[in-house]
């Protein structure tokens, strides 16, 4: 018998719930062990929830029960999930975990816990919801020695620039279509400005590279910068705009890691992926690319992801499963400055001035382009090079060609 | 010390000893113990071989070494690999494989001797090359009932389709391309019959469903049926014609598996996999659909999921892995004529006649269509009731649409 209690009852931790109850079946199968739902912690009360018997208001129950196994922690965000998880694994339990701010802030210091205390923590649900990813990425391509990660993390900014692309929508349409689906918040910054696949690509690149990488040394832009007018650029050449999260291995054990929207050629994998489906690409020296897709948010999704760490756990409770990583440091991270790509410029200049000072570039076409407004693609060159180049131009918008 | 013996220094034999030695610093950080090449078997002489110290020509000096762990099986076919793969496993050492006809043929026998003799067989490899998918699959999706796989499964054939597709070539001189540039063999008869994609789908269903099903009741279809009429007429419509190996689950523990040419929207992940990428599709109760996505085949593609599974088995050597299934049976396997579809249909008839037989269709048109030929998608029917409809009328191609 492995007894788990879940950390919250909201949309995650009620997925969980359902998913153990639904597909008990399923999952006997693939465990020799019971897995039993002992307890689910939350402040709000819920008369109405078939799980009656499980509810307790107090932490400590579950911490001072020594028949939990496994903490399912679904609360979220960084203070009580945090007390909670340093407390679940003192005491010995192992914890799951979907939330990316968590382990992206405080993911070595709980790796480092739960070696000590001789347990797993896992986390497969806090990227890209129910796709397979970390388990694939530290397991499957353990034989690689992994160059870079790409990918779109973020559902609810797909979801916004798919429709400004297919629909015509602008940014603050899409968005608030976005918010009446369920599919954004109502304060939206966390996902909209880049902070939640931020969260992801730390998560992401300590794994492939071993070292902690804190989502303060990641440069981070959102898509409110997104304009119909970019869309329409793009879409001339045959580029989709996608949000994305990269890191690249660099010399010397260093790492590049960055969040901002690029234009992604329409035959690249990433291009089609739509709505609020997320995907991860990833590059290995011997296994080249692969790609993993699937939908990155949503109840049952996460909670397949969730579900699938305490199965892991369940089928051997002695063995102590975590991925660790270093502490990273403060110089860790190199500036993406010194990445070399191609760039799509918006400008308000003559095609004349944007040779002039661009030197050999690819032009871009809209119907209804105001007088006055220039759209091309460069060579490529690092930022400050475009920098100092389009120095005295006024620049409407810039996104780096994948 | 992992001691690790390679059976056959063919292409992926080669390549397994390739990134043993050359990612050795990587995969020295993700397991403690360190691995090294013992022995590799082979007929041949490698006179110019870096591995000079390792050939044996004798199998019995690797069975009975008692350092040697694990045994990596890259001979192919079921006649010595299947005798070699008893022996090792008999001496107690876990055998990985990327021998996917081994593994679809005599799967369940040789898991069974897996389990008799504490050690592990694994065979990540042996689908979609280097493309995690069967651990993901098992592990990582294990919360979840799983409906149904669908996947492009053969690199060969899915390069010749988009050399079809995107270049015009015929069916034959797209075959001479893939065979000049190394992506089709000689006698190409197991990639463009179907018989390399229908033993992947026999593992994918086995798998996903818990039996064994054998090739021989995986009703397969390969690709000279498709022409460049099928090709036009599939893009008049927004479609792409691919080679899709399927598995569904039916009610009653039966599983329904066939491997046919299909036409897939353009808007289905599936449709943007070109060239020699595979692609499997995934659909459970909990998490949706979610797909794998990376190069099917290839030297060292495959020698990466071969080394992951050898990681996999140093980690832990006494611990055995295997995702055992059930021996199956000759009603386990139900046919795809009970499977309702639209279909894709291309006659010698006139629109009247087509409608007359059909009822509701979409009638498609091509540039060049000769005089008397019709195309069209029907409703959806299974395939002896289209049979039915059809019948008198010269029917050229018949294709499901995914």
């Amino acid at each position: 018998m492995v007894n788990v209690a879940i950390l919250g009852f909201g949309t995650v931790g009620s997925g969980v719930a359902e998913v153990l109850t639904k597909n008990s079946g399923v999952i006997g199968q693939r465990v020799n062990e019971l897995i039993r739902l002992k307890y689910i912690l939350d402040v709000r009360d819920f008369p109405d929830s078939p799980y009656q018997g499980c509810f307790v208001k107090d932490f400590s129950v579950i911490e001072n029960d020594p028949e939990v196994d496994v903490v399912v922690e679904t609360i979220g965000g960084a203070r009580i999930a945090l007390e909670f998880t340093r407390r679940a694994l003192t005491a010995g339990k192992s914890v799951v975990s979907s939330n990316k701010e968590l382990v992206a802030t405080h993911g070595y210091e709980l790796l480092q816990l739960a070696q000590e205390h001789g347990v797993s923590y896992l986390f497969e649900a806090s990227v890209g919801g129910g796709i397979p990813i970390l388990r694939p990425l530290t397991a499957c391509l353990a034989a690689n020695e992994l160059d870079q990660v790409t990918g779109i993390l973020n559902g609810t900014t797909n979801y916004i620039l798919t429709r400004m692309i297919k629909a015509g929508l602008t940014f603050d349409q899409a968005l608030e279509e976005a918010q009446a689906n369920g599919y954004a918040e109502k304060d939206p910054t966390a996902d909209v400005d880049g902070h939640d696949a931020c969260r992801k690509i730390c998560i992401l690149a300590a794994l492939s590279f071993g070292q902690h990488v804190y989502p303060d040394q990641v440069p981070t832009e959102g898509i409110r910068g997104v304009t119909l007018a970019d869309v329409a650029y793009a879409d001339s050449c045959g580029y989709k705009i996608k949000l994305l999260g990269r890191c690249i291995r660099e010399p010397e054990g260093k790492v590049c890691a960055f969040v901002a929207p690029h234009l992604v050629e329409g035959s690249n994998p990433l291009a089609g992926v739509e709505d609020v489906f997320n995907a991860i690409a990833v590059t290995g020296n011997a296994v080249g690319d692969v790609m993993f897709y699937g939908r990155g948010a949503g109840k049952l999704p996460t909670a397949s992801a969730v579900v699938a760490d305490v199965i892991d756990i369940a089928k051997d409770k002695a063995r102590c499963r975590y991925n660790p990583w270093g502490p990273g440091s403060k110089d860790l991270v190199v500036s993406p400055d010194q990445l070399t790509s191609r760039w799509y410029v918006r400008a308000r200049a003559s095609m004349d001035e944007a040779r002039l000072a661009c030197g050999e570039l690819q032009p871009l076409a809209r119907s209804g382009a105001p007088v006055g407004e220039v759209a091309f693609l460069t060579a490529p060159m690092t930022q400050p090079q475009l920098m100092e180049r389009l120095k005295g131009m006024e620049v409407c918008s810039l996104f780096r060609v994948l």
